[in-house]
Parts: C-alpha cells; structure tokens; sequence
C-alpha cells in the first residue's frame, strides 16, 4: 500500500497548501454574494469529475434553503438578470463551461469561477474568482496541451490529471457550507429537514 | 426501410389504442390530484427509458409552474406528507421505482403509478393508477420473466422490450400537459419564461 | 378532456406527417455510418427534452451492442477520429450542443444532426443532416427568438416550445431501432441479454 | 471566516484519521477483487452526496481502463454473474443502494460495500466490506433515526450530516487509484488518453 499511502499524503498536504494560499477577500465576496442571493436563483455548472464536486455543493446549498441548480440536470428553470452562476472547472478551460458562463453574462447573470487559474477563459469571463489551487503553481498555458506541459515541466503530484483541483475544491466547498450555516444561523437539524427523504 | 416504416405504423397504432383504451376517470383525478398539489411538492420516480419519458414530463411540469423534482437528481430535496411521487413503470415491477414508492407511502405521500398492469407490485402500492397500455392485454404475470412469457404468449410488437408503453406514455404525458395549460390558464409565454435559458 | 384529446390527435398527425416528409436518402446514410461504426465510439448529445429521447436512442443502441455514450455522463471516454457524434437539436441552435459539435469536428469524429432545420449552426456544422419535421416548415430564423417567431406567423400548435420535434423524434428513433435490428440480425432476446438487470 | 478553517482542519484531521483506522486487509482484498475485474463489469451505486463521489471514482475507473458503469445512467447493460457492485453509504441504510446490492446478490454478483458501519443493511448483504470513517465511531444504531442519535450522543462534528464519510471516501478512492495505476503499471499519459474529450 506505499502508493495509496503516499497519494493520501499528498492529497492532505495540497489541501493545507490550498487553504493557506486562499484568498480570503475572494471567499468574503463569494460568501457576501450567496447571502444577497436568497431570492435568486444559483445555478452550478462543472463537468467530469470537477461537476460532481460542483453537484455537492450544489445539494448543500439546497440542504441550506437557497433555490440552486445544477445546469443540464431535468428541471433547471430559466435564468435571469441577476441570477448567479458558479462554474467550476481547474483550468478554467472547459468548452461546455465556457458556453455556460458566456450565456450567463450575455443574460446579466453573475459568473463565480472556482479555477485554478485566473488568466483562464473562463476567469476573463467571470465577475469573480475564486482561485483554487491545483496541480501547479505555473500560470495558465498558452499553449494547446495543459496537461502535456505540467508533465514535462515540474514534478507532476502522483493523483492523475485533475485530482489535486478537484479534491481541494470538494473540502474547500464543504468548509464554505460550515462558514455559511454560521453566518445563516442554521444548525444541521436545519438542513436535514430539507435532506431527500427518499432514497 | 420496410422494418423503419412498418415500425412507424405499429407504434401509431399502438398510441391510438392507448388512447381509445384510457380510463378518463383515473385521467380526472391525476389531474385533480396535480392541479391541487400547487403548494406541495412533486416527485417523479422512472428507470432506463421510462425514466427519460418522466423527466420528459417532470421538465413540463417544471415550465408550468409546478414544484416538481426528479428522484435521484442533485438538488432533490424532502419528500413530506402530502406530497406527491409518480412512478412510471410499464411493468409496474421495477424494483427501484418500488423502493421509492413505498418509501414515499410511508412518509405519507400521495403516490400515482403509471403502469399497463393494475395488479403489478406498484399498482398495489399506488393510491391512483393510471393504466397506460403496454406491450400486452395479458394480465400481470406471476411467474419470474414477463418479458419471456409474452413474446411466448401472443404475437410480440416490432419494437422490443417496452417500447411500446414508453412512446405510448410519451404522448399521453404531453397530452395531459396541454389539458393541464388550458385548466390552469397558462399559455405558451408562460411556460417559455420558466423554460431553460442556458443550454 | 378536450384538449388532452385535441393534443394526442395533433401528436398523431405530426408524427405521420414526419415520416412522409422523411428523406429515406439521410436515414439510410445513418443507417449505414451506424452499421460502419461496430468499432467505434458512438456519442449523443442533446439538451433537455431532446436530450431525453436521445438518451432513450443511446439506452438501445446499447441494448443492440454498439460502443454508445451520452455526453456528459459519467464513464464518457475520449472521442477520436473516425468516432461519430449524434447531436439532436429542433432548432439546430441550442448551443451546448453546438460546443461539443464543433469539438467532435475539430477532433476528426463524424457529426450527425437531427435537426428541423439543414441551415441552422448544427446543420452546417453536421457532415450528415437528417431532417426531423418540427413545429414549423420554415426556414431557420435570421431572427433572434425562434420561438417567438412562430408564435407570431402560423398557427402555432397545442403542444409548447420543442414537443413536436421530441415526439416525432422519439418515433422516428424507435422505428429506426426496428431497422437496425433486422439489418443487424437481432432479435428482441439478444437486445434483452444486455438490458439492465438492476433497476 | 473562523467557521470555514475549523471546518477545513476538522475535515483535515478527519482524512487522517480515516487512514489510520483503515484495515489494510479489506483494501487489499478490495485491490484484488478489482485487479480480478479486467474481463467483467463493474458496477458502482450511491445516493446523494456519496453518489457524486462514487461516479468520481467511476470515472478513473474508466481511465484506469476498467469496464465500469455507473447505476442508473443510460447506457448501463446487464450485471451478470461475476460481476462486481461497489455500493457506497456512510449509513450502509440507504434503501436505494440496497435494493440495488440485493438484487446484484441474486444475480451472483460480488457485493462491495463501502461503510462505516459493517453491522447495517449493506454491510449484512456485502461480500466485502471496507470500513470507511464516518461521524461516528458507535455501532449501526437499531433505531430509526440515525443521525438524530448522533448529535444527542458525542460532538457532532463541524460538517453537516454524511460530509465527514463523503470526504474520507473521495480522498481514500483517489488514494486507491494511484495504487491501481502503479500495480496496472499505467502512466497518467495512459489515463488522459482514456479522458473525455469533447467537455
């Protein structure tokens, strides 16, 4: 088990490294823009593994009383001016986000990036970043292929492609949902009242 | 294209059939029970094609102004007293659909089946059935394989497995969601102005 | 129940008028990239309701033992060249399928679009159109609000936004199926032996 | 944000903890029973939250090579005798997930449970239990409401209901993957090469 061992460490020790390069003032604006969104609709997008974080987040925010989506799944309604889309996805490079986010704004909607890279499309596009740290520390590639070069370039982490992002912004979002029951005053008895009951 | 085109034909038999053979009183109240569940919630329950044929019809429901839900989907949140499940399941023996329904009864909620086979474990469950003709005018099967003994039985359709009921529930659902506009006023603007802007 | 029965009838007659108007040149091409495609990837795009048929379409070819995924769901693997892509889209303009369109051609895959509209974006991005009627015989509109067009020059149907060309596409996809089956040499026991046992 | 950092440590220190507890024998097992796999299918189940962290692990089961569906989805064929179910739950009572573990049992189907608690429903029907942490160290509670027992009996922890389980899972199965890929003898390379393409 050297190899699972070694993963769970590093796993742990990027997550640390993750919180510790947060940027508090980016989580403050995302926290004080879900409160303001209590009578609007959130929607989430992400794909792959990147959107089945985003659609854990996306139940707790249910779990919490907002009126969230997750994009593409059956009974997402209309957005509107002054909805809010937090789109999820490492390299801010994501085609189907990207369409989502540009969409979103062409409609007036707020565009949250949890990325690993600012620069990114899908940063440009975004009212605002939250940057997630990832796989490396290097700046968004021009070139074609993102993986390729962090590969050749520093010492690639041993989870493969994605992994690091992913992992950080699944507890990063877990910590923001603890943040936000405080701030909500909601205790958990509060949000299993909301929890499917049919399952 | 001989097999395309007598499919075609097949399957629109098979449609006016269902709806030369459709229990208008059951129609009646499933859309009482729908038209009063304004303020409740609305859960729809479906596996493999008869699930896509309900999220079909969950997406309406959502366009019209309904609280409704699709079991299983991210932001589904809990079921109550009062509210409502359907469970469509040509068979009405599809174990999953059946978990949910008795799930949902024992919570004490309305659950309506739509279902070819009245005596099916999820007809015996349901508080309203609404009969959809499937493959077969045979009653429930009691042995082991259902779809065995009717291709034995009688002459099967051309469309395999339950094809038959899926197209068949396809066009009842659509046609129940025009009659549901005109009883609740709502004209095609309305049910654009709820329907998805980001796709 | 005079609209529920109105609505059927107007399904009905929209589907026949669907399979006259097909052109057996397109679905025969179909036919045979399908049949030339055993060894390759089989993807299936679409957006809400007609994401829906498609994936009732996917959930066959399956049963029927090609290589099929639909976009966006979990186990998705890469898309290569020679692969072929099958984007479902009424108006050829919903634009997440439009993405993942252009990517599929960008990586060399064969697109495929059913679509009412051959001078929509889909259309003329598709190597192969095959025209499913919808709700109306017009061109694609230079406009920007397709639907609103329709509303405003013929008599719109009773069913909403893009019903007629989901059901007539849900028909014309499980006729196909017939097709498939024969041309292949399969009956509904073998489609059956692949059918989800757990459900 | 004095809420959000005693959640991430909290979560943190509940990773750790998770691996200290974690019996090396079941993992083991669990590796073998996998690497046994290559030739069958391998199915993966889970509700809610646990169910986004189990398509997580699906899909770098498919990168990995494996041929592996996730429940539910369209394309997912027959589970047939030998095949394997991984079904996750913190709680091992979700009655979905057991429906889906007993009838892969009927099937002949090796049953994985990944838990916390190898006294519930789950783990009684699993061929293979493997103990994951949860919020709790007592025993699978005989009475109904699970979780109201939790917080009446220790500290609840910061993160609402499953999160302390859904967490310890994702970052264990993402351990598990770079074993896997080690024993397989895959490259990163190799698993992008398998990655989606058209996202």
């Amino acid at each position: 088990m050297k190899w699972l061992k070694a993963a769970a460490e590093e796993i742990i020790t990027g997550i640390k490294s993750c919180f510790e390069e947060l940027n508090m003032n980016e989580v403050e604006q995302l926290i004080q823009l879900l409160l303001d969104a209590k009578d609007k609709k959130i929607f989430i997008v992400g794909m792959g593994r990147s959107g089945f974080v985003a659609r854990a987040f996306a139940l707790r925010l249910m779990n919490l009383g907002f009126n969230v989506y997750f994009l593409g799944e059956t009974i997402t309604p209309a957005a509107e001016k002054g909805d809010i889309l937090i789109a999820i996805s490492g390299t801010g490079a994501t085609k189907m986000v990207l369409t989502a986010s540009t969409a979103a704004k062409e409609i007036g909607a707020t565009v949250i990036a949890l990325t690993s890279f600012s620069e990114s499309p899908l940063g440009q596009t975004a009212d605002l970043i939250v940057t997630i740290k990832g796989r490396t520390k290097t700046g968004w590639p021009k070139e074609e292929d993102y993986l390729a070069r962090q590969i050749i370039g520093e010492r690639e982490p041993l989870t493969p492609l994605g992994s690091v992002f992913e992992n950080n912004c699944m507890v990063f979002l877990d910590s923001l949902v603890v943040e936000l029951m405080h701030r909500m005053g909601r205790t958990e008895a509060d949000l299993k009242r909301r929890h499917a009951t049919i399952e």
